[in-house]
This record gives structure tokens, C-alpha cells and sequence, in this order.
């Protein structure tokens, strides 16, 4: 997009509100602009000033002796509309807006954002309410934080998309203290045109950005950030998301399981998961995991080395490596003997790890050739050394060795720093070695290591995923063209066909809006090939009495009804109850679903008992990001454990297939205990039909969902067991 | 313990080994002592030197010219075994080894540690290994860490007890960076004689300790431990402790699931549990956690006011709090109107938490009046300040303004710093109000803090836990005497008895040794008040099928052998078998055993086929801690969702109860969507009849369990449907 990159690269910057008091906040950007060395034309505006800085004060836009590239707007909410107004018309492409009182403050706020948006015209805007950009790559600084007071700014290899401005100070101050450097920083404000995800479309084209760091709190347009991410991803530049709004996923109510299973947060997790992106789950990892992905070492396996001269700390770190499923094994026969002739210390103990080499902690060379043996070592994945108190005294020995003993290998070399060191941890990161202060940040920054690797070796992630709903439609074909022998015998079988009004599947365009019931959800459903229990839809005892004469054992009687969706609440679900009971069965559910809330049943349903794993699909639209799948453990209990796994729709047999790895139930489904196998095949069919169906019904369908999904031994297919359908 | 008051407050220090060249770690500890100012005599002693720190140095222990309170000892171990062993005959109280070198290094090490602790005599030691103690209160440095090096070191209501000497520099270097003050500070090292229970017991009684911080990699002494840590609780000082071994947990295995699933890391939280203690689940955790208790301010309830003013980092920290169940409301109508006052603006937008004051950040009575404000509400239980990147201007305006807020109220008062800004940090520490750079902080440190005020709320925990074994008896008596009704009249009924071979109960003398079959392990616990299902013993099929005929339901089969543990695995179960099909069955389940397993059958049990919520109850005994009870979901998915709750024996009614409704399947037993109440009257009753039974047996239970214990409806009490025993 040449907006953003001339927003990165101006050659001449208008700031309209310049104040010559560098003090005030209207002061630092010109401040700023100097101090860290632009080499373009500045033009300061404002009717106040003969001078900023030094430079020529401009009354007005209208009298600047060119058409500035970019237009930096301090001023207050309404002048900056007339400023953007006078920027546009003279034909610059992009402003900046920093003034807040917008969108984020209500009604009125929002009717000035968009004055301002019809003020821009074809001008492209970022902001309103921002704190502006950084290009450290060119030292530009279009921003007004505050951080930028501090002096060693660095550059780097990771870029900063956030949707908030003092996010973007934080990250840049705790960043340039820890000696970590940046490409580009942008905050995006309210993002009344230019949005994050443009950001991380040009960021990804980026030749100076390595990894991005995304500060988010919502998404305006999905679609567009999936693409941004699918592009950073395919460029080889992994995207680490921190998300907030994780607190607001319990809020949610929806008439389905699926719903209440589906909170919002959850959905953002399917989507980061679906576009390859990492998410932080705490907000160091935002710096962390990007410190160290920007190193591009490959982490190739969990064996991990810690190098120790000090006791307690190489401990805290191996035991969090260790439940984040890491190993740090002993080093082997020949790796000890060779770690024995450098310390010239027969006696050295190195049956553990923490690899405890005291005299190396002292000795820069030492260090350097032990860690360089252990980088050597077929016995480990990565070297972690720990810096100890003893380094406060010789705050540049350990960067000196790590910095000395990376050409060594490609392998990952990290270091903690367990006393209070600041000035260390900046000069082991300068070094070139991801240095941090807390234990627990190596199984966050190595596990999302592993996962790069392990998406690099299972080739792009552009090439599983496929663009939108291309894939879905190539998904539902091969699903459907996919079912399983089992399944295709049993899809709409004569007892669904029999609930449904004789039809052996529905025709989508002839189906009625509001909720199905259970019968007619699952007749749907099946026509969509996802097989049913047998089951006689019968109107009332009577009836009920007569039909429970072609079943031969116990069977399952439920209420019908569109309005009921959780019927064992309802008291209209009985289990077990044997045929000549039926009639009588039928009467006293009745009764008791009346009373429990005053709704008359539509009929009831005979179904056959099923046996298996009972699982849980269902589909739901969440309201910002589109239609997801929900696979898990089903059965009365599903709330209870919600083991679950979402994604957004669509997907293929592959993400299926992670779906159901991905529970702790799995082991049920794959011969638990001695147990036969589950039908798992015919579980993804029936998944992969089930989602086509949501995908080809598109708009129509607002949720579907059965619970159980019967999964029978291997060969024998699946039964639905109930369904939820409401369309609209 | 007299011992330990010397150590922290001795009139002369003998310095063994002392070096004239402070550089060297032999020079440190005089330096130090000197440096912090130490106002008592210090004797260096070492034959090379004159004057060490301009004191007389005398060439050995027996040149003294008086006794020493306390000998810290720097030789290296051959030479610290002399030196104990002539300060003991000196007199002197106690002596600090430094040395490494002994039991962490193997055998020959473990001759030596043996050596030394011969060589003290009645003298008592601190280390071996350690790097000694720190008195910050009375500023008495008896330690060499590099820490020492900083000259700000401040005292304070934080103790910290560790197990690494490593571990002390790194706490003692963060605190002071942080602006946080200590009380005391010790490394235990190899505990060779004094262990952390013994520091956490004499910090109890220290009036300059409000909080006591624990590293701990195990314990020597878990009873003891258990004493201190529930004497700190009764004096109000609580105990916060990081414990490494987490991932070991995973490595252990038992015969039984209990052994599985009670992983020697969760027998810890379980202790910590019992005796009050709080666990830090990051190595943060544990100068965070003391840091808010200390202020000793209550928190009363969750709701959180969190006052910004810049955008994003408010977001971070409400959106950490609603994550861990905290609630951030938004002003209510008064405390609106007394803020818009103050701000003298009108249209200032307070419909939301983050509280956002853009003009309070910026000017100190105004930032004091509006935290007063939000302390003087009531609609808040504490209030967090953020504290934005313009600080960095004016770094002492926050901490001002906070100090003169917090005597306003008792309620706590938080920071949260968002840009890199050390001096800022430590400026609000001091002025006592906790501050925090992670947003994650606030709800470990805030749910700490309500757990805090919850038992203190409920009464002492000493009174509650009572002690040891006394209340392990009368748990037991309470238990026995309180069974219910329906436990009673069903507890070694006639079923069970006639398996065991005719008895109503079980002497324990009488019992066999080794693993009881499920029968007999089944009859034992009946004996102690844990009713069973009713059931048929049976030699073969000819039996079985003659037994048969009492039943008029389908029965479970199952195999009888104290060899095979995990019937289910063997083959040896089968569920829902027609009375009049039983002796084919047994045919061909002892077919299917001996083909699996190789084991010849004892026999087999024709049991009735109970319904309810499936428990699991076991008492398993760590190897370190001692029994342990677990209650959890049972079934033969128990160990797939280990939904379990682990205590240490002996437990009372409350404990059971808080175990219960701490399982998320807690639920299924309190009437889950619409289903009946299970009994859990009788459940608790079982359940602790099943934990008097293993206290009454003692060291000839190894491990026990129940799995299925069926709940049924409430009054109609529970049935063990299958039980392991293996005594010794």
C-alpha cells in the first residue's frame, strides 16, 4: 500500500499545531523529528510561532511552500478536522491525527470521526486518537510518546502494529532498556481508515522487519488481518499476537451448547491457530517471544542445555522448561569428557543439568569454548546460560563470551540474568542471545520456537490454509465426496427420512426459518450426510404405545419441540425405557414438561440406544468473526469439562484432525484402556459434512449443533443422537 | 530457638578465612559488614594476614581473645571441618559454612558433611553451602553474595528463607532495585542441622517480620515445616513460598490410580493448603505476593478501581483482574458526581473502569484528591493507579500523590508502572504502595491478598487444622460417630460379609499382608462405615450361574484376584450381563484374562449394578509427606480429566467438604441440570470413614481405593463397587 510506505518514508513532514515549547506535548514531535537525526523538510505550522525549532513556522497549510508527503495533526478535535480538510485539498497523501474526543468518547465523538474521515477525501488517514509511528530502520519519528526522550534508540529486527499509543511507549521504552531493537512502530488509534492489518501487510513486504508484534484489541475486518497474517506467514515472518478482551468470554449467552462454549475469546484463539500467528499469553511475551524469533536460530528439538555458575537459578529455569514439556538431559559420555579437558577438572561433576562449571563463570574465554561445546553437542537442541550475581562486577564477560560463541552453530543461545543487572541484560541482547529476567519466559520464547520450526517443516502455512472461501467450497467437496462406506449407507436412513416428511434429504432453499426440531435437525443434518439413531416420531401416547412395538429393546423417548433446546432440564428426555412402557412413559412426560414450562409438545421421538463415544459439533456465528466449528466431548457433561477444540470455518480433514488430537478425550476415541477403537474416520466425515452444510447453508444458519454424536466402533459410522438447528 | 537469635543478632563475629583483598569472596564478608554498618567486634582470622579491614587479624580460632557469638566460616571444606571443630570448643554458639563441596556433590562429599556436623558437637550450624545470612533490621551482614555490592539497601517487613544461596542475591537485588526493604534474609544451604522450618519458625516471633518469603527445593522435615509455617499463620504473618519440582510430578508411577494422579508436587500445594500457606506460581510471584501483604492494608471484596490516564495499560491490568474473577464497575452515580467536581469538567466520561482522568496524571492534588475519592467509595475495594509514559518527566509526581492518599482509608492501594522507569517504581514502593511492571501481577497479588482476609475472617487457621495426630484421632472418632443413617445400616451388610467369609467387620491385626482382592478390600472398608455394593462371590461358572438366580437385574461380572489392580484393562469386567447368562460369561472372561494377563482367576463377583454420580476416594502415602487422601470423578475416565482434590491425612468435615465443592464435577453431585441431588451427606461420611481407616492403620496402609464409589439420590447413601488395598 504507497500510502504506508510514505507514511514511513516521508520527505517532507507538515506539523500542524507545532508548539515551540518542546516541553508540551504539541512540542516533541518537531523535537523528536531532530533529535533523533530525519533528514527530510520539516514545515511547522501554526499562526503563533515565527520559529520551532529553528525552523520557519507556517501560518497555515495553505502557505507551505510545498505539498508536504505526510501531515502530522496536533491540534484539537475540530481544528484537526479543518487541518485535514486543508491537507487534502492540497493533495497530500496521508495525515496523521492524534487529537482523541472521537469515536472512543460517544455519540458526539463519533459523529466527529466521520466529519474527519469526509474532511480526508482521498487522502489516507491513521488515527484519529494515535500517538503516531516510528521508523527506527530511517530514524523517522512521527509520534509524540513520551519514550522517545530517551536517547539509544536501536534498530531491529521487530515491528510494532498496536491499537493503542501507550502500549506502543511501553513496548518502546522497556524495549530500548533491555537493548532490544525495533524496525518500525505504529499505533493505530481508532483506526478510522488505516487499520492494523494493513500494517501487517506492508510490515510483512518489510525487508528490515523479522517477526511482528501485534497489540490488539478487536478486529474491524477479520478477513483482512487473516490475509495480512497469511502473507506475513508465507514471508517467513511469524506474527505474536497479544489479544485483550479475555476476560469478557464468560459474558456471552447463546440458546446452544455451542455458544456458551464459543466464548469470543476462544474464537480470536481458532483464528490466531488458523492464520499461524502466536498468541502472547502474557504481556512480556509480546517482547519476548519476538526477541527471540527475530534471532531466526532454528530451534530443532526439547533438548535443552543450562550452563550454570550459580545454584538456584539454572533450577527455576529447568523446572519451567520442564512443565512446558522440555527436557534438559545430562550431557552425554563424549560432551562430558569434552566439557572435563576445557575445565583441566577431572573431579567436575556433570551427571546433571544445570551443567554446573564454576571456574567458567569467571573466565571469558572458559565460557565462551563451553558453551561453543555444548552449541557442538549432538546432546541439546539449544544452550541457555545463566548469568549469576557474580556478573554485577564484570557486567561485559557474558556478553563477550555469548557474543564470541554464536558463530558456533545456528542453534538458539539465550541467557537469564537472575540478579538485578539491567546493564547486563541490554549487553547480552546487543550480543545477539535473548536475554530475560524470568524463569518462565523460556518455555514461552523456546515453545514458540518449536512451533516456527515445526510450521516450516510442514511447509507454508499459505498452502494448508488456502484463501477464504475457496477453500471452504474445495472442503465441502472433498468432505462429501470423502464419507465413509458406513456413514453414506446411513445418511438420512429411513427413520430420519420418516421424522423429516418422507423426503431422503431436505432441499436447503425449501427450508423454514426459526428453530428445527430435533427430528428435522437432524434430517437436515443428515442429508448433509451425518447419519441418525432409528427413530419413530410418534404424536402421542397412543401412538407412542403402538410404533414401540418395531423396537426390540429399551429405547429412548424425547419430547419434540422447537422451543425446548435443553430438554433433560425440560424433563424431556427418559433413557431406557422398555417398549411396553412407552405409552405410559409418553404420559407422565408430558405432564411434567408442562409443568416445568408451560410449553405443549410437539410429539415425541422413539429413538434406539446408541453406544459410543458421545461427542459434541456444533456451529456458531460469532457476531465479529464469522461462522466457527466447535468439536469435543459431548454427552450431559459437555459444559461440565468443555473439552473442546474451535475453528473458524472453513476447514479441511487436516484441522479436523488437530481438532480431535487436540482433546484430552482423544484417548477415548483411539482405544482407551483396552476399549476397541472409536470410528474416527467416520467421525471426520461426519464433521467435514457438517460444516460444508454450515458453509454452503452460509447466511442462513445461525447455529446447529448435536450433542451426542454417537462415535461406534471402527466400521460402524456415528449416530446423531439429538440436533439443534435454528436458521433464519 | 536461642541459636538462631544469635545468629541474626551477634555481639562478635569471628571471620574465618577472611581475605585483606575485598575483591576476593573471602574479602567480601568483613567488607560488608563494615560497608552496612555492623556496631559489634569482628575477629577476621587468617595466618597470611595482619589487619584485614583495618581489624586485627588473628592467625587461628584458639588466638582469640574472646568467645564469638557467631563463627562464619570461608575455608574450603577439609579446613571449615578444623574450624568448626575449634570454634565448638571454644564455646561458640553457632557458625555459618560457606563452603560447597559437601552432601551436593555425592558420596565422598556426604562423608564429609557427616565430618563436619561430628566436628560442631553441640554447636549449632547454618550451611554448608550457603551464602550466609543478612539481618537487614539491625543491618548485620553474615553473608558474601554480590548483592552486598549496592549501597541502598533498605529495610522492610519481608523475610526470606532460602534454599539457594543464589536465590537470596537475586531477591535481595530486585527488592532494592525495586524500592522493596527486607527484615531478614537467610540461606539454608544443605540444612546439615538448622532447616528453613527452623528460620520460619523464629521469623514468626520477629516483630520486624509482617510476611515471610520461602524458596524451597524440598523438605527434610515435613511436620515440622508444618508447625512453623502454622505458627507464622496464628501470628498473622503469612507464608508465601516458590517450590521447584513441578515437572517432576509426571514421573512417578503406582500401582493405583491415586499413586497416578497424586504426584508428589500436588502433595505440596496440599500442604501448603492445610497449613495456610500461599503458593507463588512465579518466581515474580514471590517478591509481588510479600509486597502486598506487607502494607498489612485488607482487601474486602473485588471490586477494583483502576485509574489511568493513558489508554492501553489500564486495559492490560482489568483485563488480568476479570481473567482471575475480578470485577472492575464502573463509578456509581455519587462517586461520579464527587469526581466530575474534582476534574471541574462536566462532559468528563465516567460510564467506565478504567477510570480515565487525563488531567489528574498530570497535576499531584488533583491526582491525590481523585485516588482519595475512588478510596472513600463504596463502590470500590481497592484502587490501582497507572502510571504512563509522561511519568517519565516527572517521576516523583505519582508516587506524591499516592503517599498522600493512603492515609484516606485502609484499603489497598496499587501501581502499575507501563513504561521502563525504575526510579518510578521504587518511589512508589517506598512511599507503600505496592507497584508492579506485569499487568499480570495485580491478580496473584489480589487474590493473595482475599485469601488472606478470608481466613482471618474465618477464624485462626491453627484452630481449624489442630495438630497432627491428636486431631487425626479425633477426626476419626467425629467421622465414625457422625455416619449417616443410610451409611450405617448398609456398612458391612450382608453381601459383603459374605465375600469377606462371614465376619460383620475386620480385625485389622487379622489382615493378610500384600494386595487384598477387591472383595476383601471392598469388606475392609465396609468394616470402617463405606458401604458396598450388594454381590455374590463365586468360584467358577457352575457357581456363578446357580448364584445367578438371586438377582432379577442385569449384574456386573467381574474377576477376583489380588494380582490384577486394572481389571477393566484385563478383561476382566463386564457390565449389563443377563442373570441367565452368566455362566457362559465367566467361561468366557476367564478365557479372556488368562490370554491377557497370564493369571489364573481366584474367582468372581456377581455384583448388583448401582447407579450415580461415579467417585473415586483413595488414600495414597508420599514417600516425603506422608498419607495423602484423594477425591475426585471416578470411572474408568478418572485419570483422563483428573478432576481430582488431594489433602494430607488427617483431614476433618470442612476439609472434605472444601474438597468436594472444589472438584468442577461438584456440580453432577449438587443436582446438575435438573437431575436429583446426590447424597453427598453420605459421601462426606464415606469419605472420611475411608480417611479414619487409613489414620487407624498407619504405616500398614500403603495405598487404598475406591473406584466407582457410586453417589446415589440424597438418603440413599453410596456403595463401594470396587476396591485395591495392599498392606504391609
Amino acid at each position: 500500500m504507497n500510502a504506508i510506505h510514505t507514511l514511513l518514508h516521508p520527505r517532507s513532514i507538515a506539523v500542524i499545531g507545532a508548539s515551540a515549547d518542546a516541553s508540551k506535548t504539541a512540542g516533541r514531535p518537531v523535537a523528536y523529528l531532530q533529535k533523533h537525526g530525519y533528514g527530510g523538510t520539516i514545515y511547522p505550522v501554526n499562526p503563533r510561532a515565527d520559529q520551532v525549532g529553528g525552523l520557519t513556522c507556517y501560518p497555515d497549510i495553505d502557505s507551505l511552500p510545498g505539498v508536504p508527503d505526510v501531515g502530522l495533526v496536533l491540534v484539537a478535535p475540530d481544528r484537526a478536522i479543518e487541518a485535514v480538510g486543508a491537507l487534502s485539498r492540497r493533495g497530500t497523501p496521508a495525515a496523521i491525527v492524534l487529537a482523541s474526543g472521537f469515536g472512543e468518547t460517544g455519540e458526539s465523538g463519533a459523529r466527529r470521526q466521520q466529519a474527519l474521515k469526509e474532511a480526508a477525501g482521498g487522502m489516507r488517514l491513521l488515527g484519529p486518537n494515535t500517538i503516531g509511528l516510528v521508523n527506527l530502520t530511517d530514524r523517522i519519528m512521527l509520534c509524540a510518546s513520551g519514550a522517545l526522550e530517551m536517547d539509544a534508540l536501536q534498530g531491529g529486527g521487530i515491528a510494532v502494529v498496536s491499537q493503542s499509543g501507550g502500549i506502543l511507549g511501553s513496548l518502546l521504552s522497556r524495549a530500548a532498556a533491555a537493548g532490544l531493537g525495533f524496525s518500525k512502530l505504529v499505533s493505530t488509534g481508532n483506526e478510522v481508515d488505516l487499520e492494523a492489518a494493513d500494517f501487517v501487510d506492508h510490515l510483512a513486504d518489510d525487508p528490515a522487519t523479522q517477526v511482528i508484534a501485534l497489540y490488539m484489541e478487536g478486529l474491524r475486518n477479520p478477513e483482512k488481518f487473516r490475509q495480512a497474517a497469511l502473507k506475513a506467514a508465507r514471508a517467513g515472518k511469524p506474527v505474536v499476537v497479544y489479544k485483550v478482551g479475555r476476560s469478557e468470554s464468560g459474558a456471552r449467552s447463546a440458546a446452544s451448547h455451542t455458544g456458551a462454549l464459543a466464548g469470543e475469546d476462544r474464537v480470536y484463539d481458532a483464528l490466531f491457530n488458523q492464520v499461524g500467528a502466536i498468541r502472547a499469553q502474557t504481556f512480556a511475551d509480546l517482547l519476548d517471544i519476538p526477541a527471540a524469533l527475530a534471532t531466526r536460530r532454528p530451534l530443532r528439538g526439547k533438548r535443552i542445555a543450562i550452563l550454570t555458575s550459580t545454584g538456584g537459578a539454572g533450577t527455576l529455569v529447568a523446572d519451567s522448561l520442564g512443565v512446558a514439556g522440555f527436557e534438559t538431559p545430562p550431557p552425554g559420555p563424549e560432551t562430558a569428557a569434552r566439557l572435563r579437558d576445557l575445565q583441566k577438572n577431572d573431579q567436575i561433576v556433570l551427571d546433571r543439568n544445570p551443567i554446573d562449571v564454576t571456574l567458567a563463570g569467571l573466565q571469558p574465554e572458559l565460557l565462551r569454548s563451553t558453551i561453543a561445546t555444548l552449541l557442538d553437542s549432538p546432546d541439546y537442541d539449544a544452550v541457555i546460560t545463566i548469568v549469576g550475581s557474580s556478573a554485577l562486577a564484570q557486567p561485559a564477560l557474558a556478553a563477550g563470551a555469548i557474543a564470541a560463541s554464536l558463530d558456533q552453530s545456528d542453534k538458539p543461545v539465550l541467557a537469564y540474568v537472575s540478579p538485578y543487572a539491567p546493564a547486563v541484560l541490554a549487553n547480552v541482547n546487543r550480543a545477539g542471545a535473548p536475554a530475560f529476567t524470568a524463569p518462565e519466559s523460556f518455555a514461552a520464547v523456546l515453545s514458540a520456537m518449536l512451533a516456527r520450526t515445526a510450521r516450516e517443516n510442514a511447509g507454508s502455512v499459505a498452502a494448508d490454509a488456502g484463501t477464504g472461501s475457496g477453500a471452504a467450497a474445495q472442503g465441502a467437496a472433498a468432505a462429501t465426496g470423502g464419507a465413509s462406506a458406513a456413514n453414506a449407507a446411513n445418511a438420512g436412513g429411513d427413520a430420519a427420512a420418516h421424522a423429516a416428511g418422507g423426503a431422503p434429504g431436505v432441499n436447503p432453499a425449501g427450508l423454514p426459518s426459526g428453530s428445527l426440531n430435533e427430528a428435522q435437525a437432524r434430517a437436515l443434518f443428515a442429508s448433509y450426510g451425518v447419519p441418525s439413531v432409528g427413530e419413530r416420531a410418534v404424536a402421542d401416547a397412543a401412538e407412542g404405545q403402538r410404533e414401540a412395538r418395531t423396537f426390540d429393546r429399551p429405547v429412548v423417548l424425547k419430547v419434540l419441540s422447537s422451543r425446548i433446546t435443553h430438554k433433560t432440564e425440560a424433563g424431556g428426555v427418559a433413557v431406557g425405557v422398555a417398549p411396553q412402557a412407552v405409552g405410559e412413559a409418553i404420559e407422565a412426560m408430558a405432564a411434567r414438561v408442562r409443568q416445568r414450562t408451560g410449553i405443549e409438545p410437539e410429539g415425541y421421538l422413539l429413538q434406539e440406544m446408541a453406544a459410543g463415544v458421545e461427542m459434541i459439533v456444533g456451529v456458531h456465528r460469532d457476531p465479529q468473526l464469522g461462522p466457527t466449528l466447535l468439536v469435543g466431548l459431548g454427552g450431559v457433561t459437555a459444559e461440565l469439562f468443555q473439552d473442546t477444540a474451535l475453528r473458524l470455518l472453513p476447514v479441511d480433514r487436516a484441522t479436523v484432525r488437530d481438532m480431535l488430537r487436540s482433546l484430552k478425550s482423544w484417548s477415548l476415541l483411539d482405544g482407551y484402556r483396552g476399549r476397541p477403537k472409536a470410528d474416527v474416520q467416520a467421525l471426520e466425515d461426519a464433521v467435514l459434512n457438517f460444516a460444508a452444510m454450515a458453509v454452503q447453508l452460509g447466511d442462513r444458519l445461525v447455529e446447529a449443533e448435536i450433542n451426542p454424536l454417537f462415535v461406534q466402533e471402527e466400521g460402524r459410522g456415528v449416530r446423531a443422537a439429538d440436533g439443534v438447528a435454528i436458521l433464519k
